[in-house]
């Protein structure tokens, strides 16, 4: 990859804002320029970038100028409004917030599932798909590949670190306050802007994201829609039920799936060993599975607990692991800038 | 109930023990007698019951003379070896353990689902289920009544002090090491017996108990036969993915039903609400759901989050909490007790 582009990053301070800069620097991304956007309120303020200060400058229509990629982390309402001006003015837009997910012109990817639908992209905007969502499709794309899959219940076990800088602060100060016998208190989680808060520390929490009408939370929904998108399988049948736990970053699932056909636990090891982004950790007699612990700031989504359902032959149950902030957001963002490049698509 | 019992209690200084104590003298149980025993270790040592102290006895086979019934949570080691002998003497045994779980000749019992299996108890023993398996079955059984049961896919969200109390120890002292930011030692969880032992604090951990040959761990496999003792459904298909989290006390559950018949979510709500030891915890439009922190101490099943599968109008998805200690050991425990009593079988 020898072509140097302009790159802007909006949101740079938030919690997938931070590790997009890290991941640009450690995956020596071929950046010519960078600049940084934010709101009027931050405009002004220094950020470090690769031993370099720069100045957060305030996020126009007219900051895109120039701008070859622009990674958007800023919230919904930041890329329904200057996305589609970035795009306008030639940018590659790519969106870690949910606003442009499911537009059918709009493609959500990851790249080790349907690399290919960037090769169109009619409105210059390209969404990274919801983290528990990315982390579990990633898997799952190997045994379709092989074996077909109709159907997928996973429950979640998610990081606090998806709602936020101000969700990580408030576990830890919960957990400060219980140990020092003092009052907790609950103000970011579930969802700040919803109504009541729950603590976190010593908790889990049933509620990620607002409710929908159909008695599934927005991120249920996320999960459930956007794995038919991905996996371009508008007829799997997909059950979500997402549970946010105290654990600052690295989202675990429980997954159970169906498959068209039937297969071995020893055919499921095969077909993810070696997948890309994958880490088979399968080891019960030296008590290896993934953990969230151990999977904060590593890249690979990790698989493990795998077992053959004991009444269906074409079930199989999965312990899904990732860095939610990483896999799950940053990180598929920068690759698919990488993609891009190396497909000559940018 | 005017009769009165001669009680025994083996492992009363335990996690399960202690709550056992309370819940004696809160729900007023019918006691005559009552004395506590242990290893020879512990024997001497004063305890508190009830506004009197008591000296702890060494269990041995003779201590179990004229006891009526003898509610046994000091390991399977101690139940199989005792259990036998209070038996032999008279006494009715309630074990808390799961050695006699699943002998075909110990029923295995929570009362709202199979009371009357209490009727024959040809060696003496009654079995305690597995505290995930209770809260399940007490919330699927009113479903199961009215419209068939045919599979099962569980998520477990279990707290420590299912693993006693040194786990809870383990718990606070962990947290306490990460917000000193000391070094944090894991010597307890998974499983004390077991070669390797990770933090729970900030971590989840898939594994509780020991694995199986079949690449389940026993916890998974309890659920899976428990399940199908208990509501004496042998064809059931049941899954189960056991998973420890940092919280104290208080077991969550994400479970995935599929029944004979189709049904409504109205007709879910209208048979969990009212049934035995159920209190339904769901109203969306006001964040109301079950949550560990707020089972803790609490005796109900708690159920929410009840949703229809968007792909199959038989099946739902459910949200299961109950203090693990309470409805998942020792509460179940006495309402064994109980129900005999009111059944005269005691």
């Amino acid at each position: 990859m020898t072509k140097q582009l302009n790159v802007a990053v909006v949101g740079a301070t938030g919690a997938v804002g931070t590790k997009m800069m890290e991941k640009l620097i450690e995956r020596n991304f071929p950046i010519k320029s960078i600049k940084f956007l934010a709101s009027a309120r931050s405009a002004g303020n220094p950020i470090e970038f690769n031993g370099t200060t720069y100045k957060i400058e305030e996020a126009t229509p007219e900051s895109f100028e120039g701008v070859d990629v622009a990674l958007f982390s800023a919230g919904g309402s930041v890329s329904a409004a200057l996305a589609p001006e970035a795009a306008a003015r030639g940018a590659v837009v790519i969106d870690n917030t949910s606003h442009f997910r499911m537009d059918p012109e709009v493609p959500l990817v990851v790249p080790e599932v349907n690399r290919h639908a960037l090769k169109t992209i009619p409105k210059g905007i390209i969404a990274n798909p919801n983290c528990s969502t990315i982390q579990m499709v990633a898997a799952l794309q190997p045994l379709r590949e092989k074996f077909g899959l109709t159907k997928v219940v996973v429950s979640t076990y998610q990081a606090v670190s998806g709602s936020g800088i101000a969700a990580i602060d408030e576990l830890k100060a919960q957990s400060q306050n219980w140990e020092a016998g003092k009052n907790v208190e609950a103000n970011v989680l579930p969802v700040k802007s919803d109504v009541k808060h729950f603590p976190i520390a010593r908790n889990v929490i049933p509620q990620i994201d607002k409710f929908t009408d159909n008695g599934y939370t927005y991120e249920e929904m996320k999960m459930i829609n956007e794995t038919k998108k991905i996996m371009e399988l508008p007829e799997l049948h997909v059950a979500a039920t997402c549970v946010r736990v105290p654990v600052v970053s690295g989202h675990s699932e429980s997954v159970y799936i169906e498959l068209e056909q039937e297969a071995t636990v020893q055919d499921i090891f095969a077909a993810l060993q070696g997948a890309p982004g994958i880490v088979v950790q399968d080891d019960i007699t030296n008590q290896t599975y993934p953990m969230p612990l151990f999977a904060e700031n590593e890249d690979p989504t990790y698989v493990g607990r795998i077992r053959q359902d004991l009444d269906n032959k074409k079930g199989f149950h999965l312990w899904i692991v990732a860095d939610n902030l990483l896999k799950g957001a940053a990180l598929n963002s920068i690759q698919i800038a990488e993609a891009m490049l190396e497909d000559n698509l940018l």
